[in-house]
């Protein structure tokens, strides 16, 4: 088999990377080890920044987003049991977010994928992808039970943090760097009505709550626990009393509870692998870098990855000069690193660290004090949230 | 002996609430247990915010402060061998700092303490503060060789983070919050013209600089050491080179080396005693809480506890009503802890710290970049420079 851009994994980046390739007239093919429904079903991030929104709407991917996407003007922050609401429009001249699940944006990339005749391969399980340092790489990949290969111009790794990609960069190239965080999030789906109609973030003495949404009648919510829980360790009642004495305030507001349809732990992790092309390899998404989850840029880096790739592939295939591709990395890594500090400091912002002294939470406190009294300090959030530019 | 309020310390603290309650008609005595030449040469902080720069005007220590004294519009962040300046004005509607020694503030307060005919009384060794839970107080000093007994109504604890004042809260009653930093600053002063017009912070992988001025011809300089080092530790030319490799950058500026007159090691710092009034004691300034130096905040916070202080002492003498002597802590404590975050996320922007890792130095590196490319950040950190509000 043989393409133009062999493309690994049809999460949001890869599906992403497909459509805008064809919409330039770019001949490409989306290897994915699982299948459809999987794809469809594997909950994630749910906070599109507004220029995520922007090249999903341009990519043809907008409809049912505009439709039922929730747009939000602000997140409540909550500490002390008061709360404080951080006005993005107010604050970034007009910006905002919108909350749609990457569970929905991959239904709405492959019925794209599926109407423009060139669906993913489903079961298709990547084995290695070789000769990358050549201008004939080839993805090894096993589909039926037989060994194929995909002969192509370029490879984009977009097969995520545990994805086979990474690996053909030499170890003498790969630089690493990261960290792991003492807790997790234990994250459940709920068949009720947000109790809140913008994304609550707490800091609380017990740790840090979220509450957030998937859709008006689904709510997501989410607990700090220490790293390596077990989601059996919580029973449903016992997250809802946790979520609700995290959550307290000092007036009315009251946490709704309602069935409970899923229960998980996400582990936090920083982690950005540089550079993110080589050779004919270029990496975009979770397979290049990892933030924890607090900042909600997980999806938002991936999408601008590939927006930075498509544009640049199609600069080479049209003018044969790789000046982009040669700064696809350092384009992308500019924005990356702004990432992972934002999404690090918010996350040292919100969470109760295990041995975290008095001190430390005095400093929490008070830097939380300044996010709801400067409106400076307030607007550098709001602009980091609603997202860096991207290139 | 017999006063309204005995104040224990002439350092700035103790000398500027003398100044304000004489000033106010209050009668007062303050204690020190050095003598007039070391109070008016020990080293100390050089900055002064706007607000406190307009306190001592109004306290009528504003001449030479106007005539000597520094202003500066800028600080200069340096990183990657770039220069970003910092513009205070622009950014924070038009407040600035002023470089003017803490030495030459004493030596102005001590002036009109002489001219008002209330000089401290120096060589007065405090050795116990005690019935602050009365209503009256005493302390105890040995002038002289003879132990004598200052009657008062209030207590100001202004002796600095070694005095004796702070012992007279009860254990119970204290709590105590802080941090020591695995660095210390190794500072110099020299004879010779600052190499920049304003200050210099410079984050490097070797560790923190700063550039700073005394006046027009005497540079203030730092090296960010470990934890312990001696002074004798490092000849002039080996501070000179090591500055000199921090320092650098891109462009055509270079280090002016000269004479060093001074070398000394400052230990780093932060600690918080709550509460800042027992009974009849107050304490103001270094007396209750430290700050490492970066954020060059000391000195401005002990001016703003003794304003609130004597703004309180005022409105008790002259109506009767606690109301404000009960809201000292509280309302000193906002400031104080906003101060405490202030500067030491401004020391863990700048210095490295040993054991640091490869992800930690990109996050510094990325957090300077915000700071030098979004000016909500820039703000936030101008604002925190130029100084919090008092009260």
């Amino acid at each position: 088999m043989r393409t133009t851009v062999g493309i690994v994994g049809a999460g949001p980046a890869g599906l992403l990377l497909a459509r805008l390739l064809r919409l330039a007239g770019i001949d490409c093919v989306v290897l994915e080890c699982r299948d459809r429904a999987h794809v469809e079903r594997r909950q994630r991030a749910g906070v599109l920044e507004q220029g995520t929104a922007d090249v999903l709407r341009a990519a043809g991917a907008g409809e049912r987003l505009d439709r039922e996407g929730l747009r939000h003007d602000g997140i409540e922050l909550r500490f002390g049991r008061r709360r404080h609401r951080i006005d993005f429009p107010g604050l970034t001249g007009g910006r905002s977010v919108t909350v749609y699940a990457q569970t929905e944006v991959c239904k709405d990339l492959i019925a794209l994928a599926l109407a423009d005749g060139c669906p993913p391969l489903f079961h298709s399980e990547v084995l290695a992808v070789e000769d990358v340092d050549t201008p004939a790489p080839r993805v090894r990949f096993r589909r039926g039970g037989r060994e194929e290969v995909l002969e192509c111009d370029w490879v984009a790794g977009c097969d995520g943090f545990h994805g086979v990609t990474r690996g053909a960069v030499p170890a003498g190239v790969s630089r690493v760097h990261g960290r792991t965080y003492p807790y997790a999030w234990l994250g459940i789906l709920a068949d009720v009505p947000p109790s809140h109609d913008e994304l609550v973030y707490a800091r609380h003495d017990r740790g840090f709550a979220l509450l957030s949404m998937r859709s008006p009648s689904v709510s997501r919510l989410y607990l700090q626990v220490p790293e390596g829980t077990k989601p059996e360790a919580w029973t449903d009642g016992e997250i809802w009393a946790e979520l609700s004495r995290r959550l307290e305030t000092d007036d009315d507001w009251a946490l709704r509870r309602g069935p409970v349809t899923q229960k998980s732990v996400t582990p936090m992790r920083s982690y950005v692998h540089e550079p993110m092309r080589y050779g004919r390899l270029l990496l975009a998404g979770d397979a290049a870098h990892i933030v924890p989850p607090t900042g909600a840029k997980g999806l938002n880096l991936a999408v601008g990855d590939v927006v930075v790739l498509a544009r640049a592939l199609e600069h080479e295939l049209r003018t044969g000069s790789t000046e982009l591709l040669d700064a696809y990395s350092a384009t992308c890594l500019r924005r990356v690193w702004q990432a992972e500090r934002f999404c690090h400091d918010m996350t040292a912002l919100l969470h109760r660290a295990p041995g975290a002294t008095a001190f430390d939470d005095r400093l929490q406190l008070a830097r939380l004090e300044r996010v709801a009294t400067s409106r400076a300090a307030a607007t550098d959030l709001a602009e980091a949230y609603t997202g860096f530019p991207l290139g």
